[in-house]
C-alpha cells in the first residue's frame, strides 16, 4: 500500500525573515512497511522558532524534507509494539506520510484531552518552559517574573506556571489582542506591547517595581538589555530562544549593554534545550495535568490546516501572527 | 596616642576614566582606642578594578574616605583578641591610621611568604581567581580556557590554576609586555594584546580551535562578544567584572550580540563576588601554599609608595597601567 506524499523541502537558505521562495512542496512515494516497520499518517505538525535557526546554520539539509515534532496515526504496521491504529509521536514534521522503524517515535496516551495537547501544553513546548521556569530558572514563590514572547505557545505556559507558583509576572508581547490575551484569559499582572511602547525598561519598572528574579528570555536583543539591568540579587535568567536574533546573519542579537549587573547582584543566565530534560517528561505531565484539571492552565492555538501551507505557517510564528501554539493539521483525526 | 592620618576621600563622581580632581588628600586626627579598640597603622592597601563602580554607583559616599583591602598593624590596643604588634586585615584602605573596635578584621597568619602576597595571591584576589574558576567556572581537566586582563592580579591566578589543571589556556592583555610576562612567566599556550590584533575573535580561533569551555571574564563588552559565539556545549562563563564597562554611564559595556550560541550550546554565565566564597578560604589557602610550595604559582606586583600616591594608582590600574597586583606601601613593615 504505497502512498504519494506530499512534504515540504528547504531550497535555499533565507538571509534574514524566510521568504515562501526558500522552500518547495514535493511530492514522494512512501512505499510499503518492511519487517519492524511501521507507515504513519501524520495528523498534526508542530511549528515552532526553534525551527528557524537550522535553515541558516546548516543543520536542516538543502533539497530535504525538514523536520520538527508531529502526531500520527500508524495506518501499516510490521512492528507488534506499534499496532495498526496506535498514534505517534516523533521528529518526522512537514510531510503528510512516513515509514520509520519506530526508532525515536513515542506513543501518545490521551487522558480525554484534545490529541493536540500533545503538541504543545503536554508536549515538549509545555516541557520547555516547565523546564526553564523550575528547572532551569528555580523559581520560588512569590517572585518577580518576566516572561517575553509571552503570548507564545512556550510563553504563555511560563506566565501560567509563575502565576500558580504565586509571582507578580509582567509580559510582553507584539500587539494590543495579545496584552489583552495575557491580562484577562492567562491573568498576568503587566502586559506590554513591546512595538508601541517607549521603552521595554520603563515598562519594566512599572510592572516590576522591586526588580526581576527570573527572567525566561524568548527573545534577546532589546528584551534582555532592559531586563538584564533590573535583575535582582541572585537572579536568574533562564535562556530559551532568542527569536529577535535568529534572521539576522550569524544569528546575532542586537547588543546587550547592561550584563555587568549580572556581577552586583550575582545573577545567573543560562541557555537550555528541552532535549535535555526528557527525563522529567513523567514530573512534568503529572504537574500540568494536575494544574489543567484544576482549571489552572490555559492554551490557545492556532490552526492552519494542509501541508501546502506548512511553510507559510512557519513564516508566520515569525512574524508574530500566532496567539499561543502555531500547528499544522495535516489530515482529520 | 591620637595621630594624625591621612586619608583619600571623593569629592565629586567622575564620568568616564577618574581625574585626580575626583579626590582629595585630607588629614584627620585619630583618638586613642577605647575600651575593646585597637589603633592600626596600615602598611599595604590594595588597588583593584572592583573600586570603581562605587565611585559612581553611590555605594562610595562623596566627602568620605574611600575603602578598600589593606594590612596593617595594631600600635596601641586595647582588645586582648589583637595585642600590640599584631597584623591585621580588613576593609580600611585608603587612609593611614585608624581605631576599630576588631569587628571585620582577620588576624594575618603568615608561613614565611612575603606579608603582600595576603593581598593578592593569598588573599581576596587569589579567592577570587580560585573561586570564579573552580566553584562558578567548575573548571575540568584538560578543558580549553580563555582570560581575559590575564596579566592583572586576578587574572594571572586565574591562568595559573587552569595550567595547573593541565588546561589549553588563550589570555589576553593591553601590551606587548604582557604578553611577554604571560607566555614566558605564566607559561599560557597563547597571549595576545587586545589593543593591535585586528580581532579577538580570530585571536580565539587561533588560540582555541576547538572552542572555549571557560571564559573567566574580567572584561566584558569586545572580549565577552568575542568569547560568547566560540563556547562548547556546556561552556561555563563566570563573570568576574566588567571593567570595560565601569567607566561608561550606567557601566554599560559595548554590546554582545552573540549570546544566543548560549541556547544551542547550553552554554552558562554567571556574576560573582568574591565575599561570597569567604567560607571556603581554609580550602584555597590549602590548594594556594601547595602551588606555591611547589614553585607552581608565580605572582608580580606593581608597588607604588604613599597615600599620596593612592588616588593615581588607582587611576593608573583602570588605564592598565600594573601587571599583576597593584598595592600602595603606606608605611615600613
Amino acid at each position: 500500500m504505497s502512498v504519494i506524499s506530499r512534504e515540504v523541502h528547504l531550497v535555499s537558505r533565507p538571509e534574514g525573515m524566510p521568504e515562501p521562495e526558500n522552500f518547495s512542496l514535493v511530492e514522494t512515494e512512501v512505499g510499503d512497511p518492511g519487517s519492524g516497520e511501521v507507515l504513519v499518517q501524520n495528523l498534526y505538525m508542530s511549528v515552532d522558532p526553534a525551527m528557524r535557526p537550522p535553515l541558516t546554520n546548516g543543520q536542516a539539509k538543502l533539497d530535504h524534507v525538514l523536520g520538527g515534532s508531529a502526531i500520527g496515526r500508524v495506518i501499516a504496521s510490521k512492528n507488534e509494539s506499534l499496532p495498526e491504529g496506535a498514534l505517534v509521536q516523533g521528529r518526522y514534521g512537514f510531510r503528510e506520510y512516513y515509514v520509520s522503524d519506530g526508532e525515536g517515535l513515542r506513543a501518545v496516551e490521551t487522558e480525554g484531552e484534545p490529541l493536540t495537547t500533545h503538541l504543545h501544553v503536554l508536549g515538549s513546548t509545555g516541557l520547555t518552559a516547565w523546564s526553564g521556569m523550575l528547572i532551569v530558572g528555580k523559581l520560588q514563590e512569590e517572585e518577580n517574573v518576566f516572561v517575553s514572547a509571552a503570548a507564545g505557545a512556550v510563553g504563555s505556559v511560563a506566565c501560567q506556571i509563575a502565576k500558580i507558583k504565586n509571582c507578580r509576572v509582567a509580559a510582553s508581547c507584539g500587539s494590543d489582542d495579545k496584552v489583552a490575551f495575557l491580562k484577562d484569559e492567562l491573568g498576568v499582572d503587566y502586559a506590554f506591547n513591546y512595538k508601541t511602547v517607549g521603552s521595554i525598561g520603563r515598562e519594566l519598572h512599572i510592572g516590576l517595581p522591586d526588580g526581576i528574579d527570573v527572567y525566561f528570555d524568548n527573545v534577546g536583543g532589546k528584551h534582555l538589555d532592559a531586563a538584564c539591568g533590573q535583575m535582582r540579587l541572585w537572579g536568574r535568567i533562564p535562556v530559551c530562544g532568542m527569536i529577535s536574533a535568529y534572521n539576522n546573519k550569524g544569528a546575532r542579537s542586537e547588543g546587550v549593554t547592561t550584563l555587568s549587573n549580572m556581577v552586583y547582584n550575582r545573577v545567573t543566565m543560562q541557555g537550555f534545550l528541552v532535549s535535555d530534560y526528557n527525563d522529567l517528561r513523567d514530573d512534568f505531565l503529572a504537574d500540568m495535568r494536575g494544574w489543567m484539571a484544576a482549571g489552572k492552565l490555559k492554551y490557545r492555538e492556532t490552526v492552519n490546516e494542509g501541508i501546502e501551507n506548512a511553510a507559510a505557517s512557519l513564516i508566520g510564528l515569525l512574524q508574530g501572527d500566532n496567539t499561543g501554539k502555531m500547528l499544522v493539521r495535516l489530515a482529520p483525526e
